[in-house]
């Protein structure tokens, strides 16, 4: 995985991290104030037409910034507005339907891009509203919570809920850059901040023994927000989860380690109600109870376990068994890199 | 463009046509009886579901013979059936709803196969629905329409209409495989027949002036249903249109020469109401327009032609400069073959 860190003369640094995807491989930049710097996006936007999806928590406070570096250095561009309101429960086909009808009234044709301004929610619902107008148009995320930052954002899964099931809905379909500005974190509350926090331990604990190592030494500075600590956590995490959907865009095989956790999380998250614990604190507690589970089997080794959550009855040992493998071939197919 | 004829002793005799596209690559299974063929099939189904979409009018002639087709070699395999009111007018969200709801009733998993038996508008639903179940299911096209023969089925478009645009919502999303037989044709009605001549005379006119003076000498064999015929201009309709996707599959450029005739068709399809006038039918008169706009540009070369059908104005001149371009293009680009 080859990233780059660019010194401009008077500006901040800008990490950026390729996903190498043949034709539809493109780079996720890192940094502080990148909104203020439109060159960026206007490299990635051929068309005159945009539609900036977001929702009513994060118009207020990054609106206006993301439609200037739209609009700065494409003077041209139309650019149309979609403001869904804030929470998983609008992760769904409504959501998604806003977006088409926004799209056709604006009068979007084939070259135009969707952006996506929020968390993991936005998203997905707008990288699925891309993926099918017009049989697919341009895309680009700008996350703002340090979950989309470190995860959601990157590698293409976008999807919406739909009846019973999470993400059941959806396209794997690639942005055309992904800008993560750290300092849309300052208005993120603490509890989202540690939600995240959460799946950039699991890239650790997946893929990068050093660099759980370093989580578990800089988790004060990353709470405190430390900028240092949260572009190289951000770094990292997207360097690591890069490296995986890049072996496996498609998830036909190794790309499922990066869901580590979320079989039982997901279960938990359901049956809590959505809304009511956030996705990083449902994969935490999926997490540990896994190693509860390997410690449980060291023990008493031919028990099996099953847990209950949705309804859907999980056999927790044939999950620790896929997962196991799944981890053995993650190491034997990229080798761990240096942090 | 390679294109096989394997004979196997005792049985008719079946045409391959590949469709070149990296790890997306696939066959298009040509010939008389190919039903009664399970092998052909099975080769493409690994999982142990699948669902088949098809309407009220296919159901009753061929949804037996397929479910045979695909239960025979493949004897724990589950399979559930939506079947769709027949009509272009039904080409629509509601309809894909349909069918996610029937995949997730039967509990359908990633590895599940939605299997389109019908012509296009049953094609164009079950690919979409497969490109956005889970995000994304192994999907197969067994085309039962002239039509949907010689030119939906292959290329990866689906897609439905929304509000007031046809298509406007969708995917490219590739089949695992096209299956073809021809004995189908015996209930097609004479007038969908024609429609789809009118596909196959478009691959002849952009892309193989030999090809083209074939039709015109078979005309009356095709209108007769000689089988000989029949498989013929479906194998090298496929063959043109298999050539152009290879180049383009996203229809970013030239793959739009495949569109000659149809930004009028569509037009004029529209402003008669979906069902009144076949697709082919259109596109036929799609054609004739360009042509006779391009005879009155000889004669009065500085004229601006303009027309007006669904409330757009198109521009003929602009359309036309475009098609040229292309067309001179696609020559450049692929060789013209052999027949």
């Amino acid at each position: 995985m080859k990233s780059s860190l660019i010194c401009v003369a008077g500006t901040e640094e800008i990490i950026t991290v390729n996903v190498d995807l043949g034709c539809r491989s493109y780079p996720v930049y890192v940094g502080s104030g990148l909104l203020n710097r439109p060159e960026l996006l206007s490299r990635h936007v051929h068309g005159k037409q945009a539609l900036v999806v977001t929702n009513t928590t994060i118009a207020p406070l990054f609106l206006d910034k993301a439609i200037k570096a739209l609009q700065q250095e494409n003077t041209e561009m139309t650019l149309e507005t979609v403001i869904l309101p804030d929470g998983e429960q609008f992760k769904n086909m409504e959501s998604v339907i806003k977006v088409f009808d926004a799209a056709i009234e604006a009068g979007m044709d084939r070259r135009c891009t969707f952006v996506a301004v929020g968390g993991g929610v936005v998203g997905d619902i707008c990288g699925y509203a891309a993926s099918s107008y017009m049989r697919g148009v341009n895309f680009i995320q700008i996350p703002t919570t340090f979950m989309s930052q470190v995860d959601s954002s990157v590698g293409g899964k976008t999807g919406i809920n739909y009846r019973v099931g999470k993400n059941l809905i959806g396209a794997i379909y690639q942005p055309k850059c992904v800008l993560v500005d750290t300092n849309t974190l300052n208005y993120l509350p603490n509890r989202e901040l540690a939600s995240g926090i959460a799946e950039a331990i699991k890239c650790g604990l997946v893929k990068d023994g050093k660099y759980f190592e370093w989580l578990e030494n800089n988790i004060q500075a990353l709470l405190a927000r430390d900028p240092i600590a949260i572009a190289y956590a951000i770094k990292r995490s997207c360097e690591i989860k890069a490296g995986i959907v890049t072996l496996d865009e498609k998830e036909n095989g190794i790309r499922a380690i990066l869901n580590f956790g979320h079989t039982f999380g997901h279960a938990i998250e359901t049956s809590c109600g959505y809304g009511n614990l956030l996705h990083g604190e449902a994969v935490a507690v999926g997490m540990s109870f896994v190693f509860w589970v390997e410690v449980v089997l060291l023990i008493v080794p031919d028990l099996t376990i099953f847990i209950t959550a949705t309804g859907d009855t999980i056999e927790a040992n044939e999950e620790l068994q896929e997962g196991e493998e799944l981890l053995e071939r993650a190491n034997l197919e990229e080798g761990e890199e240096q942090v």
